[in-house]
């Protein structure tokens, strides 16, 4: 009797956790050593509630009502749409499969999570086995042969904790893991799908906001504030923009201790040289004595009208750094003093993480492939892997990737940090292979399928 | 002798704002009758300092270096300089008109002010003839024939005062505004130039949020706070929203007064038939005593650590609004208690009105006929008017525009609000003809030129 494979989303929204998902979905229909494809809402909440949806009705019943065989107009695919079936570029287009095309791409292009996403962690096996049993017996009762979990770190985690019990018990139930994070703080990956979009986003988006920076004849010091409690990688994206834009940018990433006296002295010597300042600062960074900056205005007891802290607010400590140096009555930073700065703090906020009209093409197509390689992988008998990128041809030459597989066990609870050598030597700016490294991520445009002027999603439910 | 023609750009940035100097430059360029063709730098302030660019030389020197003939592939134009020379569809392309045309394409999609912006509004000749008679030296001594301004409510009112001055003193000295505003409240246009642009980003991105608010299995109210200090048309895109999306909305604008009990019994009531709401508000609503929202936690004596105030912050006032429901003792509002809501407050700042990643194809297209337009009606002999759009064909059939002239008398110093009847009586909707006029606007897609995965823009000093 055929397995039945079951794929589940879980962590924070990405602009293509969804791709993943399309591919996996696209690639376990095809095939024929599959019995029935499930989904589980809302990740491994949904496992337990045994809250699945079958994915072959759902997406034969979405195909039908939202793309109708007989609308399609063969003469008509989308440029994803077309990439996604290079693979099978012989086969003859038909309105069927164009039809199944029209699916994949715009799931693929939906932002956030198709299926569901939770936050729980699983307990270690050997502690708590309670939750690992209830599962197993989950997976016996739906005959689930493969599962498939699309997250960050900890979902990683729970796949691998998955796979050793399930191994353990001598039983084949093969469990991948599928990457995704805008953090792409993942070890055992060049880089995780989800933070290409992120940084295509945010770098574009810096790169308006110094339009809007110079559009007055003004001094002026624009503070952005980047995702990213532990590792300054959408950070990094300023240093795309910078080398793209008009403005010299301050960089600051949790790699770097933060330190007031320096990021007051940074300013005033760029301001005696240049009216205006990007400054790109992660949400996380920390000072001499391990203080979060967000965390100034509650430990001084200033807190908001209601008495809860508002989400992120570096940036705004930082402007706030910036007023009390303008009206300081100490001569220390005359040029901040003597120019009469406008200052405005900005958060990318949640967009950073969902902004469909502002895709990676190559974050897209790398998170589609991945799904696929990842149903490719359980079919070859593995578990405990998780699919991965490889970067080959060097970092100078044409951009390529291979697609390989990892053990979860290297991936599982680990942060990766931006490299120390690519943090400058003054603290505040990227170097070395940084750009190289960005670049190449950031290629091809490609966003949600507009209808009507505005985008159009896919919800499995 | 041929008089010149003098540009500026004077205002807060939008995203299409360029387009109409586009057009103008592109217009003034070509036609026999004008002289030099100049802008000003930083709008009325770069006439005052005759801080003038000769655009002839400017453009000649950009195009040179941006767009070398010999690299124009005249097989491979951008879709928008296709709609650009719509009208000279019958002219041979040859790589220099194709340079020509990418350079004004890529200006049309740069934004905010190519030539900077100011925000100096001009007092009254009779109170204060002084600037005035400065200006009139300088527009003689430059031989200045044709004044655009390309600007909104004050920039009109600067335009008007020195078509008036001029025409008083019988100097033939036309002077044309240009309309441009994000906030759409000229009057004498049926929407200006900037606006489209605007809410299709912020609708787009609404829907985005949606995503975010629906991957987890949680009751989440999130509040989305947009730009319009004085009247609720920005925040009108929510309106769109709603209607592709697949959350309620709850929407407050400046032409209601703002409730606190009714905004608690709106979510309360909502929060009964629905996991997650979207609330959208303007920045500018007011209580019953006709104090700002976002003046709250000012007003209370609850500063930042810096005792400045953060910019915004009616989403965050109306955030700690549900929190003091949620933890209050008394029973009130017994769903947003019981419901264990996550709340999240949200700003688009800056980037909506910016966002050159995301932008109307209809708005950039008019934008750019609106300065063309400005050109040949200077030409034709007018002087104090604003160049216009009316809609044609009814609110209900296909969507077209006149491109017509209004007295700048009829534009200067006043508001357009919210229509009234478009607000529902339930005071957190928005019907009748609202989306009839607003969905025509967002149509077509259009972004800045990407290059190598980042927008390329167009600075003209």
């Amino acid at each position: 009797m055929k397995k039945n494979l079951l794929v589940a989303q879980s962590g924070g929204p990405t602009a293509v956790i969804n791709a993943s998902l399309s591919g996996v979905i696209k690639e376990a229909l095809e095939r024929e050593e599959i019995g029935e494809v499930y989904g589980a809402k809302y990740g491994v909440e949904g496992v337990f509630r045994e809250d699945f949806i079958n994915l072959r009705d759902t997406v034969l019943e979405k195909k039908r009502s939202i793309f109708p065989v007989e609308s399609m107009d063969i003469t008509n695919l989308s440029p994803l749409a077309e990439e996604i079936c290079q693979e099978e570029r012989d086969a003859e287009m038909t309105p069927d499969r164009m039809q199944s095309l029209a699916f994949f791409s715009r799931l693929a292009t939906t932002p956030a999570s198709a299926l569901g996403s939770c936050r729980r962690k699983l307990q270690n096996p050997e502690e708590d086995p309670g939750d690992f049993d209830t599962i197993f017996h989950i997976f016996k009762k739906w005959n689930i042969g493969y599962f498939l979990y699309i997250g960050g770190n900890d979902s990683m985690d729970t796949a691998w904790k998955l796979s050793l019990y399930f191994q353990n018990k001598g039983e084949d139930i093969r469990v991948i893991g599928v990457p995704k994070t805008i953090d792409n703080d993942l070890y055992g990956i060049d880089h995780c799908p989800g933070y290409a979009s992120s940084i295509k986003y945010i770098s574009s988006c810096l790169l308006e906001l110094e339009q809007e920076c110079m559009a007055y004849d003004k001094n002026y010091v624009m503070i952005v504030e980047m995702m990213g409690r532990n590792a300054g990688w959408l950070t990094a994206a300023a240093a795309l923009s910078e080398e793209r834009g008009s403005i010299p940018y301050l960089i600051y990433v949790e790699e770097n201790t933060f330190s007031k006296e320096k990021f007051l002295q940074d300013v005033n010597e760029m301001l005696e040289k240049h009216p205006q300042i990007m400054v790109a600062v992660s949400e996380g960074v920390k000072d001499e004595e391990g203080r979060f900056l967000y965390s100034y205005e509650k430990e001084e007891g200033e807190k908001d009208a209601f008495g809860h802290t508002i989400a992120g607010g570096t940036g705004a400590v930082l402007e706030g750094f910036l007023q009390e140096a303008a009206d300081s009555e100490e001569g220390k930073y005359t040029v901040i003093k003597e120019k009469n700065i406008k200052t405005r703090a900005i958060e990318f906020n949640l967009l950073q993480r969902c902004a469909s009209h502002c895709l990676s093409k190559t974050d897209v197509l790398e998170a589609f492939s991945l799904g696929k390689k990842a149903v490719e992988l359980a079919l070859s008998g593995e578990s405990g892997k998780m699919v991965s990128l490889e970067r080959i041809n060097g970092m100078r030459g044409e951009y390529k990737v291979n697609f390989l597989s990892v053990p979860l066990s290297f991936v599982a609870n680990k942060e990766k940090k931006l490299p120390k050598e690519w943090i400058s030597e003054n603290g505040h700016s990227l170097e070395g292979e940084c750009l190289d490294y960005l670049r190449p991520l950031i290629r091809g445009e490609c966003s949600a399928e507009y209808i009507d002027g505005l985008p159009a999603y896919i919800r499995l439910f």
